[in-house]
């Protein structure tokens, strides 16, 4: 499936939306890899980060997943129009205690109102990769919202 | 449905363990209610939770909707054992822009390995309620792993 | 939340289209409850929706919640328009094995695009009840399609 | 990721259990392909398998996804164990009007306890392929239960 933005600004807009997240900053998460329907969002380990026992807290896990097929969505939105998250769904496959998680968020079926996307989160350590979590996200369009 | 926490010291260990995830302090969550299989967290709204919008982040809704479903279902659970989120699923009903958000997980159905729980997410605002996420969360109870 | 009928005519239209949904026929299930935006199906245990240990296929209890939680949405869509199911989840939360099961679709949160449902499956044993199934689901209103 | 089962008998054990799910047989499924972690199963349209709009029921297309991920699971357990969906998700991504529709259940992490398993459904039409839905499935395995 070939995917082809329909707004020709759709880069600027991604990361111009991608820095205007306060929580990404907030978690240290990084953009790292932006193409039409595909955005990779970085995780460096740290201690705010973590659950009781020093894993990436699942909800860290599930925000930059969320945020990489939210972004993911909208690379390929018509201008003038925002993003949202109407659902998700997430399987958290392995303990996520790796310095490194990489979320890779995919469109799976565009569409005018609604758009699925996924998002598979990595765990890098040593140059190994750990599948940590898969999900499936349904983002909405909304029309006249800036993003 | 009756709820028995099967471990006489359920209480201090809920605390003890929500202490101990650095996110839910990196977040400014606060435990507001506990009792056998039933967890509250409060979140109040600040710069660093936001997405694009101002509003919360869909990460940070999820992240406190988990925490209070994880919590529920570890408050029932044996000593000695740790909980960890399998899977969960969340719809985001309303845009979440008021000042305090409220988790309430609740557990649906105590298990030895498996709990299934629920969260529903409130914002409040001049005392008025929005219905802002609901989740399905699967926990899973891990012996000999310390919580 | 009080849920109003945009429809005049929502009860008729809503058991014209259970009644052609062949599927529904296949299985045996039936419509025993119909009020806005809340709708309840049963189905009788037959060998023929058994899985290989004798219990309700996992799909024939998907199936029925799938439609309560559809007609649920519908009964509150304006005229002129249909109703397709966008995604669900769904968790089993004990064996389907009761002679009886009634799935209850009620609305959670409606809206003019998308109606968010659940759906509650309930089996019955000589009285009384078991909670077989818990689930949500995404509805899709689509204009100008006939229902 | 290589996926070794652990029973030798295990391609006997899941064709003997895909018969006696009279379910599937009730739906006219057939299971197609086997392979350690992969099953897929076909389902052929008939007037018995339609929502209102003669389309497959969102019901008919989860039942073979999910008994597709259920088998690429039970290809993968311990002999004297059996298989039980504890919850899924799907995304019915396009209209299912094909002929046929072919249910793809891949696993994506194995486990003792727990096993998640994708599956993907395409419809198929003069050649051409249509993703219709595409979920993912927790199955548990439970000792002691014959399959």
């Amino acid at each position: 499936m070939e995917l082809k933005p329909r707004d020709p600004d759709w880069e600027v807009r991604v990361r111009t939306s991608f820095n205007a997240q306060n929580f990404m900053t907030h978690l240290g998460a990084e953009l790292v890899h932006l193409a039409p329907g595909a955005v990779d969002i970085e995780l460096k380990m740290q201690d705010t980060l973590t659950q009781q026992h020093g894993f990436f807290h699942a909800g860290a896990t599930s925000s930059v997943a969320d945020s990489a097929a939210g972004y993911a969505a909208l690379s390929l939105f018509a201008a003038s129009t925002g993003v949202l998250t109407s659902e998700y769904k997430i399987n958290l496959l392995n303990p996520a205690r790796q310095p490194v998680l990489i979320a890779r968020g995919r469109v799976v079926k565009p569409g005018r109102t609604l758009t699925i996307a996924k998002s598979d989160v990595i765990g890098v350590e040593d140059g190994a990769e750990v599948h940590v979590a898969t999900g499936l996200f349904t983002l909405v369009s909304v029309p006249g919202m800036k993003d």
